[in-house]
């Protein structure tokens, strides 16, 4: 595509004035309302293929002309009155609405995270999700081609396409997991499965249980439906049970969420015992469980233990997986498993939600798992991530035995770096921001932690993983 | 796929103790907790491929063993002590989780819609999508093989793919309405995009202004997030400009949404000077609207006037718009078109829900309207849709002209039924369910309507079409 400015380029007019006319025109059509933040010169120079002196001047006749505003720590802002000029009447506030609703806004080094991956120069140290090469794309092209009746464009059923129920449940029942195509919702990707819950089981003011070091941080799903969340100690195993049990009756929890399988962002694998142990107290304390099992599949050396909803005789787990981590996050395609009453209740507020997950991509992803490509791609995928996570060890052992300690993760995609002294993270987060790299602080997913990083060795390509870690290296060092 | 009884029948075992045993497994593994409703005798005998008797016989020996429990008007339910014979702990009270959840459940003429949908016995004469044959199922898959890229899997922008929101630009330009890539927000569909509104920009105990008689009566999207509907008042011309400025005034409204083009469900086009007067009377009050122009693209006769987006010179009016009425509801995409800084808190409240919509359904879109399919697909359905509707008004002429008044409409899928008399609608429902005709009652568009239903002509087949007008006319006529 050409860029916007070059597209509608005219010879006549002199560049800065076409740019200031459509900026303007943003503005009196109310695309951009008063105190709208105008984007980022350099931005804006990028947007319309033009060298950022264009942008100084076309913005600085705006200001001059009233439409714009300058103001030290904000940036250039659309101005307050500027609707005069445009229109009789005041248009809506809409900051106030911004401001005023209900749903929390995400964790402000979230967004900036969220806002900084698109830029193709950074370079991801600490992204959750597979590196676009390892993802299967002419494959699904081939085998979608391939079919047929078609691609299916209808609603599928309210707890999503049976086909792919029945391939979840044959799929589960080879982890040793007993859940029929009627105990199986189909949802758009773990998140949303844990939004659902919390929408659906979870009064105001319950307390749910989670790792104190959790993925949970780093969402705010349950927040906004005004459940608390309530961090239980953990050791080299994982969630401690003996905590998981005194908390429980302490704070009268509601649920608990666990990831047993290569833990985000640390890496544990909970062995055997710990597993029973948390579910016994669970069972004991009569407490529902939330397993997330998204990177099961994921092993690197050997295959985790058996899942908690495999020991399951209660039906006291809700069992939350996707295809995410393996197959494409932008699918987004993932399933709960639970006691049909719940499965039938979360359906619900699912059908009031979106009306169902794209039927498009649970054919994809019912399609593959059906014709055995999956297995093949997983043999594929532990091979890429083993020889990723050893190149990154290996760059670790190399630029950063003195700063740091780690495990090695046996799965999954996070090394959790454990820094030997406390950094000012915010600071760290910027410089490396600046030097092209992208990087997931601790804090993300513990409060106030300033001490770790979660490195991820799933989504960088090798040569440049290696190299971004001596220069991160050489930043924590220079903090010293 | 073979049938679940045929797929384990082992030869050995009698058929009703395979079942009983597969019954006994759900219960004592916790997939059907005490309580739990088992499913109607037919619907197990069609899942196990067996006679009912068969049914009868396996649930009488698990209701002696004390695993089922027979109640009046409840049917069968697993008993509540039937923990004991199983684990030594009870199972967590799934259903006070159920219960105590904050989203508020579907309403259950809804539900109960929703459950009948799925059966292929039934015709649905009420039903807001289009008939099956009537997407272009093959063509997209031939579309998408063509593509060199493969499929994308990974994860798309925050706001959308980048592609298909410059697609949508193009689109929405050539309806007069003016919205740059940065002010669209891909949704998974209207409905998602109401949730978004509702949670990102509405607090709790907020006013929204609605048509009387609205599509949002049969979504509960608003008040689980403690949102107050307020109905104003309509004519032929649909939502009265005077009402709504009185009913903004009197109730301080917070916003208004309005469906001007083939108002679902009564058909109706608001004509040009209503539009103005409506958005005249938004503008003095700073009131925002949301424009829902779903059925926009589905004029029959001829295109109805430019929407209230393409009016709007103060960034009042939030745009929703689909491909679920045309191009397939399976797909889950629509869009909201509307100030920036609105656009990114929406985007932000979506990333906290689904990490985005699926990158499958967004590559389809984008493809299909980028290659110019989708004028030449309008232009069928146009000929196909006036088809029908021409029909069903010859079917309802015929059968129903001493019963009903209707309009015709110019657009959209609807014929909004006026009965000449009240009716006791739940009656009629469950009468027209055993005749095998699903139909829509006014009630779920306008709280205690008795006198209305909603017919729908894109779904059913024109032969039965045809066929069940006259019925459902026969059924009317019995309640005389």
């Amino acid at each position: 595509m050409p860029k916007r400015g070059e597209r509608n380029r005219k010879e006549a007019e002199p560049l800065y004035r076409q740019i200031q006319e459509e900026l303007r025109t943003k503005i009196v059509t109310g695309e951009w309302p008063p105190g709208t933040r105008v984007p980022p010169q350099r931005q804006l120079a990028e947007l319309y293929g033009v060298n950022r002196s264009t942008i100084v001047y076309a913005l600085g006749e705006l200001a001059a002309d009233g439409w714009l505003r300058a103001e030290v720590g904000r940036g250039t802002t659309v101005a307050a009155d500027v609707w005069k000029a445009a229109a009789d009447s005041p248009p809506p506030d809409w900051g106030r609405y911004v401001r005023d609703g209900l749903h929390a806004p995400n964790l402000e080094l979230i967004r900036q995270i969220n806002d900084a991956e698109p830029d193709p120069a950074l370079l991801r140290l600490g992204t959750g999700e597979l590196a676009p090469e390892l993802l299967p794309s002419a494959a699904m092209q081939r085998l979608l081609a391939e079919r047929p009746e078609g691609l299916p464009l209808a609603y599928p059923e309210p707890r999503g396409s049976l086909r792919l129920r029945e391939a979840v449940s044959a799929r589960l029942e080879a982890r040793g997991i007993r859940a029929s195509p009627s105990s199986v919702l189909i949802v758009s990707g773990a998140l949303q499965g844990l939004q659902l819950i919390a929408l659906g089981l979870l009064r105001q003011g319950a307390t749910l249980l989670a790792e104190q070091t959790s993925y949970l941080g780093s969402v705010q799903v349950f927040r906004t439906s005004g459940v608390r969340l309530v961090g239980v100690p953990m050791d080299g195993q994982g969630m401690r049970d003996d905590e998981a049990r005194r908390l429980a009756a302490r704070h009268r929890a509601s649920m608990l969420y666990v990831q047993p399988s290569f833990h985000n962002p640390t890496g544990i694998v909970m062995p055997e015992r710990r597993r029973e142990g948390l579910l016994q107290a669970c069972v004991r304390a009569g407490l529902p469980i939330i397993e997330d099992d998204v990177y099961g599949d994921l092993w690197l050396d050997e295959p985790p233990p058996a899942a908690l909803k495999a020991r399951d005789r209660q039906g006291l787990v809700l069992y939350l997986d996707s295809v995410s981590k393996s197959l494409g996050p932008g699918l987004r395609i993932g399933w709960i498993a639970g006691p049909e009453p719940v499965i039938e209740r979360l359906a619900d507020v699912k059908m009031q939600s979106d009306y169902g997950s794209s039927s498009l991509s649970q054919h994809a992803v019912a399609e593959w798992l059906l014709s055995g490509e999956q297995e093949r791609h997983l043999a594929f995928l532990r091979a890429e991530l083993k020889a990723r996570r050893d190149l990154a060890l290996a760059a670790l052992r190399e630029h950063a035995a003195d700063l740091a300690d780690w495990s090695v993760p046996q799965g999954g995609f996070y090394i959790w770096l454990a820094l030997r002294r406390p950094l000012p993270m915010p600071k760290l987060f910027d410089a490396a921001l600046r030097a092209g790299l992208l990087v997931h602080p601790g804090e993300i997913y513990a409060r106030g932690d300033r001490q770790h990083l979660r490195l991820s060795f799933a989504y960088a390509p090798p040569a440049l993983l290696r190299e971004g870690i001596r220069e991160l290296a050489g930043l924590i060092r220079s903090f010293d």
